[in-house]
């Protein structure tokens, strides 16, 4: 089962800033990664014209695009879908997967924490949160990085979730 | 196992018309459908800013967009694949999956034939040819509709494909 873990934080914190950083870090070690990204604004994908599109207007539930390098998917779903249904339908031949977001599943979490812009963290130590990535030091029970740490929240990761 | 139909023929014969018009009457039936399209030109997903091009680009082998209408993938493969490997890996809870195109591929396949615009059909009967969609009757061992015909098309592949 690919594990999965959740950075999380207030609105600008800097969650994907985090995620763009740790993706090459872990790649660099030899790993594959996901990530899922939550979007409650609505996104279009295909182009008007293209012929995925046609089928997905003709009422194809899943339309696939594939070609040598990458492949594409756009799937109808009736909900959101949390993340080890995301996992168990669209992610395989990975190790690891990052989520942005998804404060309220339950896999576990690093909350990115900027004292200066906000008062008081997101998460508590019930919400399977395993780490801080913070602008200032915060005693909550779990080990607390730097924002600028990336290769020591690497290690944490590989750690945790990557070594057999 | 989900079971896999290819829609083939030649370029500009009327694969995508005839898929555009095969989709709503299967899933009027009830049944839900994937599209497999192929694409040798490229594609381009994303916008660029957006956070899920970012993850994307930081490395991510595999980005997920969910929202809770539909759910969008973007993987990297390092090779086309072909339509059952692109079935387990990427399509779950449909009933039946359309391909255009795939001619190669080792799936069933229906040709759209235009005698006017190509000479001679594309498959011969080696090439897993189950029927042709014509506009003009062919005697090659195969059922062979019109190009109009849809439901009678559907009803095919409904009686090959669906019926449990």
């Amino acid at each position: 089962m690919i594990p999965i873990v959740s950075i999380v934080g207030k609105s600008d914190s800097g969650k994907t800033t985090l995620i763009e950083r740790l993706i090459p870090e872990i790649k660099r070690r030899g790993y594959r990664v996901a990530s899922v990204k939550h979007d409650t604004h609505g996104f279009e994908i295909d182009r008007e014209g293209k012929d995925s599109f046609r089928h997905k207007k003709a009422g194809a539930a899943i339309s696939l695009i594939s070609s040598p390098e990458k492949v594409a998917v756009i799937a109808d779903v009736d909900r959101d879908l949390n993340l080890s249904e995301l996992r168990d339908r669209f992610v395989s031949n990975v190790d690891l997967i990052i989520s942005e977001g998804y404060y309220r599943d339950s896999q576990p979490k690093i909350e990115v924490f900027r004292k200066e812009a906000h008062g008081e963290p997101l998460c508590t130590e019930n919400d399977h949160l395993i780490a801080f990535a913070s602008d200032a030091p915060l005693d909550r029970g779990v080990p607390c990085f730097g924002l600028d740490e990336i290769e020591r929240i690497a290690d944490f990761i590989e750690e945790r979730f990557l070594k057999k």
